[in-house]
């Protein structure tokens, strides 16, 4: 980190509360994540329930670190570099709060799930793919709480695989929707988790690229370029179009 | 409007100066939307692409936004009451951003769709979404300015015609791909874009809601009770199945 010293410590002390807050924050969505992935691919509908509930604690962390971020600002009036980390640090619990919505929306839909034909193997592979950005997660906030670009730059690559696990997961959704239509309907369920857990992906990547530009001054160039990319090539062409 | 007068306006003129902005970028946002829908329709390359040119510059607005309400936050030291508008201020610029990027996102998938068979009366119903999502856009901004409680209370309201939209159109998605599994790709994708568009609803909605925090200190009990539901009652039996 270069910046330079404070002559009071203050905000620094102040700062780090809101950390250890954001820290607490990230712990809780990567349990909603690993949980959420959990109950859907054994059909608990009690654990989905859980995590459903503790969405609202997920929520009232983000409002309290925007209002005690705000409090800061306003007490300490720091200066530029000081006033960019506690905006990275609103910008982080934002992103974190996110996740935490696309985990409920993944618990949601394991009641309708329970209740649909299996689709084999789709929720191994979406709880791999889930343990993965619970990773890059993980990875994001340790390369924010000690300013390590180079691990915020790891986790920004290891997206596209996350990116590549969906395309194929999309495929495979495609193929058991034309094989049989029975398996539309759980397949259209499964394939918006996939996405959502995509997104998550996008997410971690955006609280990475906050620490990369905490730590250089600058966003990388390709900011986010894997976000909200539409599947285009791997879509099988339908069978009899020109 | 129940906040005390100032002894000074410096804040009321650098906040009107960031409103400004905001309505701005709630211009280039509903520009976004009604481009996006209608290229989609008309199947028009050219306006899709354009639209996600233009997104670039909403982006930048936000961050413009976001940079000026941190300095004035900075500057003026607002008290609880102006500091709540200036968060507003930036969560509003957020959510337009949201709703910037789902727009682009149509956008994009114009010309994968494009390659593909037609659904008849998907353009069409797309539109008529979007139209309706942008409406609560525009009527949520002018809640806004005007700090009008009642005109927020009616834009939540009409998230649920929305949400009925989609839950109408996913209901056809499905029909349309257990006819026939070359309508699958097309289904999924256009799907997705309902799915945005409805999120685009809930969006406009969380403005509202952020009005109606301002005006009347607290925020709706029901915050945002459609966001992010799943249709489950809508999705037809699976043949065959118990």
């Amino acid at each position: 980190m270069n910046r330079e010293k404070h002559i009071s410590s203050a905000f620094d002390r102040d700062l780090e509360t809101i950390q250890a807050q954001v820290v607490r924050m990230g712990g809780m969505v990567e349990a909603a994540i690993s949980d959420a992935a959990a109950a859907l691919e054994s059909r608990d509908e009690e654990l989905a329930e859980e995590v459903r509930r503790r969405d609202k604690g997920i929520d009232a962390l983000e409002a309290q670190i925007n209002e005690e971020s705000a409090r800061l600002i306003a007490l300490r009036a720091p200066t530029a570099t000081d006033l960019r980390m506690v905006l990275a640090v609103m910008k982080i619990a934002a992103s974190l709060e996110r996740v935490g919505d696309y985990a409920k929306n993944m618990a949601k839909r394991t009641h309708v799930l329970s209740q649909l034909p299996a689709i084999e193997g789709a929720g191994m592979a979406l709880r791999r793919m889930s343990s993965a950005v619970d990773k890059m997660l993980q990875d994001a906030l340790d390369s924010y709480i000690r300013r390590d670009a180079d691990l915020a730059e790891d986790v920004r690559q290891r997206d596209l695989e996350v990116d590549q696990m969906y395309n194929a997961l999309f495929r495979e959704f495609l193929t058991h929707m034309m094989e049989d239509p029975r398996n539309i309907t759980p397949c259209m369920h499964l394939h918006f988790i996939a996405k959502n857990v995509e997104r998550m992906g996008d997410h971690a990547t955006a609280i990475a690229e906050q620490v990369i530009y905490l730590v250089t001054g600058e966003l990388p160039d390709d900011a986010r370029p894997k976000s909200n990319s539409v599947p285009a090539d791997p879509v099988p062409a339908p069978e009899g179009e020109g």
